[in-house]
């Protein structure tokens, strides 16, 4: 699930504008680049511990991953960060939760599915705890010197992700602004009209109230709040608050 | 046990092709290298954790494993992604579970059965839970410089069932896309539709209801899904969902 | 909570000093440095372990920081470290806890938030107890190279924030010395006070009977004496007692 | 004890001549070898965990070793190896538990005992486990350097075996086909049946039925199955299959 | 507390000697050194574990140190195994105590309190137990490098400490006589009696019945014995038997 | 205590002879070397877990060793395993105590009691078990440079000792033979029976029934046997079996 709204909780307006930026450049690198499942939802109304929320939707239950598309998945976690960064001039902690999972993803092409210079081994080893079966700590089995190749390659992953998230960025600063301004002025936004919006089109008037509610569980065609490690239905790319822990109530 | 069908599992006809490939990837590299286990069945319907199942059926009970029986244990893991590089012209998460186990067979190959150049050692003592009894790390008792060798031939090795499977894979390009179609078109063959798959001749019609119920387990003449570490008496090579844990159940 | 008063712990006059000029500079930097959050008390009452407190309260609510930000945290942190070097021609002990938040601080920056030159990627994996639900490692999944260019990254940054102190003390030695002074004089200045130091203004006749209370726990306007790595509504910079483990009810 | 036979255990004709010749490098190796113990019977009868054993009986008690005794016992080690690979032109997975337990003596003769390189010093301090009074691990309490030195040690001994070992079964070829000729015939020799069969003499007649029974736990002339770490009445080197975890109650 | 004096513990003459000129170094370097806290009483009666004991009284509580007063106990710490050296031409194990707590003290200064060329960066995070909330080991979240650095700089400090000891003592030879030879006729001098040998004059007499009471626990005059790591308010320097653990209660 | 003679175990007349010139080794380095202890009894008759003893009686209560005292017990530790070299041609695993004890006491040298050129300077923190209260684990707390030089250092102290035996015993054969021979004979030699054989003087005649009882635990005149770490009164040599556990009842 997404979480509750939490309309209580007051941002100053410069962080209003730091999420409608970072959540606009989730969403229009996601929305353009091929493979990437599509935007459903974006928000700037904080949830749970997020601040802001862009959720994708994919067209069809996937069980397995191609390498482009998790390649497309790096450049929409890194879209966030991109979007500070041309557009505000500044980075904040708020895109620590995108890196922690584009690291991850990066980590498992290389470690465990054999998409990178490494080739099809797997490296390190998973531990369960002892005691409640959980998985408490990936076990290194190599050496030095592949330590030093797996960095190599997880930099580069991810960087490529970083390096076509700001490309398509900087390509087009007119729709990322209009995005942004979208989202400061509604607070949500939806699929059909960040399409509006990327086509150069007015949004049609909106009411404001009452907000929309959370989607509904229904089985296959909502959107479903998941981790990365999980088989997702849907992307949502939260940007929270740093130092918090990370749930799946969010 | 091969785990319940799971025909309810909708899989997109993308996921429904990617694993044909897969599958047959396994299944023709088995048929075809000297010393593997004979194919004995292979599907696409889903079963429990994985998209895809290849099963192998040894000819006599097998206590102890030469070099050359390993080196085709390699090929036919590397079979599945191998054949995903060469005909679908992507590399998806699907492989994975063969990664792992590949990695983990040239490691014992390595560190427990002295067959690389690291010459008749044993490298890394296992340590037992305290609690449990059960193996949870290996213990590392080898310098970084031997840590180093150890990756190299490691690497050396997995690479080289990773050669062997796409050589033989690009040099019976036809007879991959007939496995693979048949595959599509019947979702279950058998060792006998093979043979006639390689041989280029039609399969005889076959009624699609009742679906093959899974094998009965008689003691010496059915398959069992077994792990490396186990004695098996058939191999099976599912296609697995990333990020699930896997057990025997599949 | 900032903890209570303890007017019967007793500072020799050598101690009163460094810690009068410690807190000055905490409060001096703080005061002058661009993006900062204001100075709210400083104080030379000891209270719980601290010998002295510089007080910020924020402006607003912040749930996330951008780099400025936490760029001119880590100078205020090294403010009092810095006043001791350049006021006193010695250096104590008591900046032992700004040292570690401030390298806390840094490492976060490089590590978690990806404001260094490693780039938009998390290094190291948090680990929880298995017991008590709590973090109790950073897990170091990266090489020793990488290592080396955190320990670059962050001592760069630490170091940063330390020059940037200094260098803005020993523009404004006169400031400072009043600051401390009147600290000296009185145990305690506010906002106000501190302000017209600043502009080199006398301060307003202050009765000492009774002491400063401690701020009330008023929702959003008063100042809460925080951890970095929680959302902090007021920094507080405390000058401690070495060897003392550090709790939140100083 | 040396487990009960497993007559119902079924090994294919290869299996069997790989045992053969496995156990017949062991046995050949230990009666030519000066300084080994003495071959007490040689079997390819499945028992416990082993495929087949070689049995040691030494002519006395032994309560310290010497580096020629050492020596010796790895050379015989290393014959069931040496002849798969001389006569059989493979190398087999059943050398796993001979492997480890060569590198076990070795790693002693280094870090314990003082018989290398390294001098009379001892490397690594054992540890004990908490709750059980068992050792775990072995603490590593000295640099990589020296983890370097020990590696290449280990390395030099346990391949000296191996050389000794390769060098005596190929000088005597013949003999070693006549011992593991009679081991397919008889499944089990004793001593003196090795005896004739190295000076090239016919065996005796010997009727099959009823089995050898396992020797009696007579005090001291009966051979028992005990580990290197333990004083040992008689050495057996059994044949396992591989990844099976080793008791002594094989 | 002290402990209690053990009289009946017998010192062959040799080891009185030496424990006489070892707390000797200690108690000359401690009055001769500026900004060491002045000598309370020096002892050769065994108390507890301690074959002898120096005790240093503080002129005021501190809270914080200096860099100065750090490098006066170091060299004070040093004090013994100097005089060892110098005067008795042999080292013995009495001072190790005397080189754990030095380099406690240098390894805090560098790693916690900023007063080295690493600069004012926190080095080494503090795991707690899980169980009982205690500190059991410094987590190293640094690299190779650093820890390199790390250990020049402690061993630069402590052996400072050593040099400033040595050549104190050099200078001063009669001077440390005169103290050595007055603890092995009183056992006890105190704080006059040490300033009357560093004049040169003579004792008075004094009655040897009965023996020195353990001083009264009088809230500040008087000295307690404390850990470096605790708030001292005095330091005694115990010259201890190698082997065994200490504790407060010396 | 030295544990109960344990006439029935068996030795064999080699082993005999190997545990009376490696006894004879202690014996003679022990009589020889200045500042050693001097030797109480030498004995061939099992104990407990050994196979033989040699006992040195300290002439005083130590509480702390110089240096000399501790090379001195270096060479007695190293001279079993010198006089299997020189004597017997062979070496064995029976010194294995031995160098385990002679490399903790110089290892203790370099990293405890600052006696070696990494100066007084501590190296290595003791961690305690959080159940029991026992030292588990040297906790590592230095850089592998450093840990290059503690190696360097170990290893050059054991070999001084080693070289400092094999020379004495070299240069003494004759005296050498004399003990070990009289200890064949006699199994059990005491103080005065060394010097006589030291002296090249016969012995008295000896009524052989009944065995030396074990020493009475009279307070101070009589051996104890004990460990390195504890204060000895005596320091006693077995010649132990490898691989069994070594406990105090020896």
């Amino acid at each position: 699930m997404m979480g509750v709204e939490r309309r209580s909780m007051i941002l100053s307006d410069e962080e209003k504008k730091n999420t409608a930026y970072h959540e606009a450049g989730h969403a229009l690198v996601a929305a353009m680049t091929p493979g990437a499942d599509p935007v459903h939802k974006v928000t700037i109304i904080p949830r749970g511990m997020a601040l802001g929320l862009t959720m994708q939707l994919p067209e069809d239950d996937k069980h397995t991953y191609t390498r482009e598309y998790l390649e497309a998945m790096l450049a929409v976690l890194m879209g966030g960060r991109s979007a500070e960064e041309i557009f505000l001039g500044h980075i904040t902690t708020g895109a620590g939760n995108d890196i922690e999972r584009a690291t991850d993803i990066a980590r498992n092409m290389v470690c465990e599915w054999g998409m990178s210079e490494l080739g099809p081994l797997a490296y390190g080893k998973k531990e369960e705890a002892i005691f409640l079966g959980r998985e408490i700590a990936q076990h290194r089995d190599y050496s030095e010197d592949t330590a030093i190749q797996i960095d190599k390659e997880v930099k580069r992953i991810v960087n490529g992700g970083y390096e076509n998230a700001k490309n398509l960025l900087s390509k087009n600063r007119d729709t990322l602004e209009r995005i942004a301004q979208a989202l400061l002025e509604r607070e949500v936004i939806d699929a059909n009209e960040v399409k509006l919006l990327m086509e150069g089109k007015p949004l049609p008037e909106k009411p404001r109230t009452p907000p929309t509610p959370p989607p509904q569980a229904a089985p296959s065609t909502d959107p479903k709040v998941v981790r990365p490690e999980l088989r997702p239905r849907a992307w949502i790319h939260p940007r929270r608050k740093p130092g918090e822990s990370v749930s799946d109530s969010s």
